[in-house]
């Protein structure tokens, strides 16, 4: 792959080459780097359901690709965009996204569609790894320079586009020679941490070490974490957070030890049309997923099992948002309207 | 197997027959429920450190047995004892049935020694299965008719003996015809959730569901569970407790949206000895329990990883300890003090 800035430990998840849409196969990693050509944009679509691409920026990329495919294709994009919205819901970059490429759509020249589309979808994904390198150079000042931080799921490049959110912020202070030790958590059931998460850090170079989701409670509490950082699928007017099941755990006990839980996301990532957390819609995904680690099956046929893929984390407990318009701090209601209101009028 | 009361559910984590001890292979449940035969005390400790036989009461037993199995083949049974104390560190009832056992031998007349650690051996059993049982009638009073209930780890008939003890709480409560649904963790990395108490409940025809480990905060922050309640391998002076790595979020969550976190565990499980939970030792484990399942790695080759077995929850976020002898209540050091005593004095 081409990369972006020259470093080598660099990937895309989500391209566009000769016109197809080219997405890194995230359900094969760490064991094979394999990537998925497409020309059919219900097939986006189906990698989206399937997770061959997550992340909330990183989906949102995907279907605005998916997009200019279906004009490229000469197929009704406002049909697509419709499925497309379809795919999963709780992430609001993906509805952000199709919202920017259906407006783009509505106001294309005629016989411009197709190539007005791919403009758009470059636009999205160049402005999200700028929005990743910036979040990582505000983040990487909020992180001493001896640190441990904790991290859930796969808030990375391959999240992302290249660079990732909380793993940029990672990412960065390690480049700037801060020494940095990343406890990574598995993430059941998906196990981003274990596949995902992982798998960047080493092509980085950054100290880490695995843990299962249950373990950070002890590291915790026994003064081996300085901060958590995790990324965000979709924050509410308020700060209230949705993100990968398990992060609301870690931001409990974050705040009763007394040690940061800081949130970054880009701006993308905030819905300013509902007031709480309450308000937004949480996964539910097939038990199979619980009830297999690893493509093996770890418990009785008849067992039932639940597989809620996110969960809320209230405003109060979020030290900072860690946005590419600037670190939002407390009050978060505030902070986040002020920067929406800056970037609507840029 | 023979059956304890005659329910049909019933099964012997460890048992002696025929001069040899028998171990249900936890291992290899709930894919097959299959019975290890061992004649050689070496081979009862080994089984207890590959955790063939696990949970704080079934391993004091399955080591008092393999005692007796030493005596039986005229071998050096404080030899035994203290290879066996080396098995695993963080369950105290392992080294208060060795205490017992060594205690045994020291009184034993001679000639009569084998029989007498057969005997001793035989009594511990007796013992925790009838606690088992009086621990479940006194829990099932603290629950609800109808109760949601979360459980972590497996502290079941497979950890104790045959009925269990914050499953045994469950099982007296669904025996009594209240209505109850629980929540089983799964409990990585060694799924004693997925493999042992899902199938101790379908088992017994208790209505529950598995969740991953990080879904208990969206389930307790969501109004959805009504009571947690755990094991427990070690309970310091002061009321601390190790419990499985992961009991202390779940007491962290418990006690932030007041729902009660109770303890069940026998008084064998209380270490005087010790004020406080900082003395208790954790054990850590392989990296390769976090970084595969079953033979089939989840993360890359060079990923690092730690696996901490234990954690410690401290006294304050206990509701109450149910044991044998009755519930203890905050404050929980002078409850057990007096229970201790009692139980000394009888």
């Amino acid at each position: 792959m081409l990369v972006g800035d020259g470093h080598l430990s660099e990937f895309r998840a989500v391209d566009w080459r000769d016109g197809k849409v080219i997405l890194l196969d995230q359900t094969r990693l760490p064991h094979e780097e394999s990537y998925l050509e497409i020309n059919d944009w219900r097939e986006v679509a189906e990698a989206i359901r399937s997770m061959r691409v997550r992340g909330a920026p990183a989906i949102g990329i995907a279907a605005a690709y998916a997009m200019a495919l279906a004009a490229a294709d000469s197929r009704d994009v406002f049909a697509a965009a419709d499925e497309l919205a379809g795919t999963r819901p709780t992430a609001v970059n993906l509805f952000w996204a199709i919202e920017r490429m259906k407006r783009a759509a509505s106001e294309a020249e005629p016989g411009q569609l197709a190539q007005r589309l791919l403009q758009e979808a470059n636009a999205i994904a160049a402005e999200q790894d700028a929005a990743d390198h910036t979040i990582g150079e505000l983040g990487a000042e909020l992180l001493p320079d001896d640190c441990r931080v904790l991290t859930h799921c796969n808030a990375g490049g391959l999240a992302t586009y290249s660079f990732g959110t909380a793993l940029g912020v990672i990412k960065a202070a390690h480049r700037q020679g801060k020494q940095l030790f990343v406890w990574v958590d598995e993430t059941r059931p998906l196990l981003q941490g274990a596949r995902l998460t992982a798998w960047e850090l080493e092509r980085e170079g950054v100290p880490m070490a695995l843990i299962t989701d249950n373990m950070a409670g002890h590291l915790i509490s026994t003064g081996q974490v300085d901060a958590v950082i995790t990324g965000a699928d979709r924050i509410a007017a308020n700060g209230d957070t949705a993100n990968k099941i398990g992060t609301y755990g870690l931001a409990v006990l974050a705040n009763r030890h007394r040690i940061p839980f800081y949130i970054a996301a880009p701006l993308s990532t905030v819905d300013l049309s509902i007031p709480d957390g309450r308000s937004i819609p949480i996964e539910e995904r097939e038990p199979d997923e619980v009830k297999s680690l690893g493509g093996k099956q770890i418990t009785g046929d008849k067992v039932a099992a639940r597989n809620f893929a996110f969960d809320v984390t209230p405003a109060e407990l979020i030290s900072a948002i860690i946005s590419e318009k600037g670190i939002i701090r407390q009050p978060l209601e505030a902070g986040m309207r002020k920067l929406a209101m800056e970037d609507d009028g840029r």
